[in-house]
C-alpha cells in the first residue's frame, strides 16, 4: 500500500537541485537504492547552483583583504558582497553588522560573548543546545517548556516582569524546533522583549532554509543561521544585526584582521587598536568559499520564490504527516500540538522499538537516512517523550538494547532538495517494519546501531 | 633581460597542480596574462587533487554524528580518518588529540582559552598576531625581537629562568616567518621550554606548506596550523597535541556535540556534561569538507616527498633572492641574516617607492599578485624597517602618498604549486619597474591602491 500523491500539486511537486541526488547506496537485503536524504535538519545537501558557484569561483580563489593582486581584490569583492547578499537576504537595517562565522553555534557564542557584563539572559529549557547553553557567563533564567505559543509568550513576558528594567537583558529564542518543526512567535516575542526593554535574537538555523526570515519584519535584533543547513555546506554561518554591542565588545578571536594597528608599549606590553566593522569578529584568513556559498544560497532559494518553496514543503509535510498518521504505534512529537506551522521537521517514536534500530533499519533497508537520539535538546526531547533525566540516553550513545520504551526519538526532515519519492518510501517504510518487523538483526558497535553481520 | 635558468635543476621544476594555474588576468596596458600567484603566505590555491577529492566527496557529504543514514556513516568516518590523517602528516603521540577549528588564530585562540588561569604566556613580539594576541588574558611576557636563532634560545632561556618553576607556563613560536620566512630555532626553543617546566606551541601556519613539520621530532606540545595556506582554503585549520589541558578547559564553545547530557536542575538551572575527546572543543556541526580537504592536502604533499617539495622550493627562492640581489634600490627584509634557512617568503622595500604603488604596479601592469602592507606582525615589519610605531601605517590602509622612506613593506610567497615562470616575471618586473618606473598612475581609493583612470 502506497501514500496517496492524488492530492498533490503538481505545480509545487519540482524540488530544487541537489548535489547526492543521483547517489544510490546498498541495502543490506540486497540491491542497490538511490539515497533518500531525510536529515536536513543536521545538513542539507548543497544545491547544485551552490556547488555550480563555488565551483567556478574557485579557480580565482585568492587571498582577501590586503592582497594587492587581481584575484586577490576580486575575492575581497565577492566576500564582502556575500555580506551585502546576506544582509539582503535578511532584511537587515542599514546599520546592521552581517558577521561571517562558523556555524549558529558559532554566531551564539560569538554574540554571547559580546553581551554587556551584568545582562541578564532569558532562554526556554526547549531550545537546541546550541542557543541554549553559550550564556553561562551571565545570569541566566532558564524559561519552562510552553505547550502553546501564548503561554510561550505570556511565560517570557512573566518573567521579563521580574527583572530590573534598566539593565540590559537578552532573550534567545528559536525561529523553528529543531525537534518538532513547529514555529515559535518571534513577532510576539520580539514584542515582548521590548516592551520590557530587553533585545532578542533569533535562532534561524531551521527556520532561514525553510521560511523567508526579515529581521526587520519580525523586529528582532540578532538573527544566527548556518550554512550547512541552508545549503551551503562549506564551513561558515552568520550573526547579523545590531552593531553597538558587538563594537563595544572584546574581538571574539584576537588576531590579524581584526587588528588595526598593534604596537610594543614603553612597559613591554603591547597595545592594540581594533577593528569596529565586522572584522573585529572575524580574526584570520576568513573562510571566502564558504561565505559565497552562503550567499549563492541566499540567492538561489530567493530566486526560487518563497511561496513556491513553502508550498512545496507544507505539501511534503502534509504526506508525511497523513502516512504516520494511519500508524497507530508511531507517537509523533509535538509542544504546541497538530495545528501548529511547522517546517520539515518531525520527530517520533514507535512503540516496542528501540528508536536506534528503528533508524538503523531505515538505512540498512531502505536507503533512508534519518537521525536518533536526543538532537542536541535534551531537556526539550526529554519532556517530550516524558522520560526521566536520570535514565535518558546521551549524545553519542545510541540506545543498547530494545524496549517497550524508547528513551530516544527518530527525526526525518527536509526540504528544497527532497523528492515526493523520499518521504513516500519513508513513510511506506514506517508501515512495513511496524508491520512486518526488520528484515535484519541490528546492535551496537563503536557508538553505532549497525547491521548484525 | 632575463633571470638565468641554467642552474636550475630541471628534476625538481615541476609544480603540483594547483586550482587558477590557467586563470589569465587583464593587465592595466592592454592585453592578458596568465595570474601569477605569488601571495600564498596569506592564501594558497587549492591543490588540484584537493579540489578533486572535495569534488568527488561532495555528493556524498552527509549529516556527522548522530545520523543513522549511509551518507551519514561514510561522512563520520571521513571526518574521524581527517582527523587521523592530519594525525600522521603530523607525527602525534598516541594521547593527542587532534582539534579542528578555522583557522590558526582560532587553534591558539582555542588553547589560549584551555590553558591554565595561572600560565605565564612568553611570546616573542615578533610574531604575527594570531601568535602574538591571544594570550592577553594571561601573564604575558613579551620578547625583544632576536638578530640570530642563538639570540632567540638565549633571549627564552633568560625569561624562563626569571619565572616560578613550579607553575604553568607556555612558549609560543612560529615555525617560519609569515614577513622574512626565516626558520626558527623551534627545537632548540623546545628543549629551552621543557628544561624550565614550560609547554611550547608551535605556530606552523607558515611552516607546514613548506617543511615536513613533526610533533615528536620537534618535541612540541603543540602545533596549529591552517587550511588556506596548506592549499585547502575550505574553512578549516587544526590545533593537535596534549589532551589534559583541553581536557581540563571549559568547552572553546557552548553547544552541541560538546556536550554529552544536559539536563534541568532542581533548582531551575542547566547542568551540562561535557565530551572529553577532540568533539569537547568542536561544537556545532563539524566543517567535514573542511578538514577533508586538509587531510586530502597532507596525503598529497606526503606524496609527493618533502624533499622533492622542499628542492624544488629553495630552487625558487634562490633565484628570487638572486634575482633581488642585482637590484640595489632592493631591501630585502631579515632577522636572522642572509645566511638562515628559510620557506618561500620574503619581505622587501624598493627605495624611492611607496610600496602600495609597487605592489598596485606588479598586479596592474604584469599581473603578478602579491601583498602589502605590515603582514599582520605590525612590531615585527616597524623593527625591520627601523620605522617610528606612530607614523606607521595599519591595516587595511594602503599608503597614501609616493614618499622616500615606505613606512609599509611588499610580500612574495609561493609554493608547491609556483611554476619558474612566476618567480621569473617577478623579479624581471622588479627590475623593469625600479630601472623604467611604472607605467601607469596609481590612486588610493576605498583602502586600496589602484590604477588611476
Amino acid at each position: 500500500m502506497s501514500v496517496s500523491t492524488a492530492a498533490a500539486d503538481q505545480s509545487v511537486c519540482t524540488p530544487l537541485p541537489v548535489l547526492g541526488r543521483d547517489v544510490t547506496v546498498p541495502l543490506v537485503t540486497g540491491g542497490e537504492v538511490s539515497y533518500a536524504a531525510l536529515d536536513y535538519a543536521a545538513s542539507a545537501p548543497a544545491l547544485q547552483r551552490v556547488w555550480d558557484d563555488v565551483a567556478a569561483y574557485a579557480p580565482y580563489y585568492g587571498s582577501v583583504h590586503r592582497g594587492a593582486g587581481y584575484l586577490s581584490q576580486l575575492s575581497t569583492d565577492l566576500f564582502e558582497n556575500a555580506r551585502k547578499t546576506v544582509a539582503e537576504f535578511l532584511g537587515c537595517r542599514p546599520a546592521d553588522q552581517v558577521i561571517f562565522t562558523r556555524s549558529t553555534t558559532d554566531s551564539l557564542n560569538l554574540l554571547a560573548r559580546a553581551i554587556p557584563a551584568d545582562c541578564e539572559v532569558f532562554v526556554f529549557e526547549t531550545e537546541h543546545h546550541a542557543s541554549l547553553l553559550p550564556w553561562q557567563d551571565a545570569r541566566v533564567t532558564y524559561l519552562d517548556a510552553p505547550r502553546t505559543p501564548r503561554q510561550a509568550v505570556e511565560t517570557l513576558e512573566r518573567a521579563l516582569a521580574g527583572r530590573d528594567p534598566y539593565g540590559p537583558a537578552l532573550v534567545c529564542v528559536t525561529g523553528a524546533s529543531n525537534v518538532t518543526g513547529e514555529l515559535w512567535p518571534v513577532r510576539e516575542l520580539a514584542a515582548a522583549a521590548h516592551a520590557h526593554g530587553a533585545r532578542i535574537v533569533l535562532d534561524a538555523a531551521q527556520l532561514a532554509p525553510h521560511h523567508p526570515v526579515d529581521l526587520r519584519d519580525l523586529d528582532v535584533d540578532w538573527i544566527a543561521f548556518s550554512g550547512h543547513k541552508l545549503y551551503a555546506p562549506f564551513g561558515s554561518g552568520v550573526l547579523a544585526g545590531r552593531a553597538d554591542w558587538l563594537q563595544a565588545a572584546e574581538p571574539y578571536l584576537a588576531g590579524g584582521g581584526a587588528s588595526r594597528r598593534v604596537t610594543r608599549r614603553q612597559d613591554g606590553g603591547v597595545a592594540v587598536e581594533w577593528h569596529e566593522t565586522a572584522a573585529r569578529h572575524e580574526a584570520g584568513s576568513p573562510n571566502v568559499i564558504g561565505a559565497y556559498a552562503i550567499a549563492s544560497a541566499c540567492k538561489a532559494l530567493t530566486e526560487a520564490g518563497w511561496d513556491t518553496l513553502v508550498a512545496r514543503e507544507q505539501h511534503l509535510i502534509a504526506k508525511v504527516r497523513e502516512g504516520l498518521a494511519e500508524v497507530p504505534e508511531v507517537r509523533v512529537l509535538s509542544l504546541f500540538g497538530d495545528d501548529a506551522p511547522r517546517v520539515g521537521v518531525l520527530s517520533f517514536v514507535v512503540e516496542g522499538w528501540n528508536s536506534s534500530h528503528f533508524a538503523a533499519a531505515l538505512s540498512a533497508e531502505y536507503g533512508i537516512g534519518v537521525r536518533d537520539g536526543l538532537f542536541c535538546a535534551h531537556p526539550l526531547v526529554r519532556t517530550l517523550l516524558g522520560s526521566d533525566p536520570q535514565t535518558q540516553g546521551e549524545c553519542g550513545a545510541p540506545e543498547a538494547a530494545p524496549g517497550e520504551k524508547s528513551l530516544n526519538a527518530i527525526r526525518v526532515s527536509f526540504g528544497a532538495g527532497t523528492p515526493d519519492e523520499h518521504v513516500e518510501r519513508f513513510v511506506n517504510a514506517v508501515r512495513e517494519l511496524v508491520a512486518e518487523g526488520a528484515k535484519w538483526q541490528y546492535r551496537t558497535e563503536d557508538g553505532r546501531c549497525v547491521p548484525a553481520v
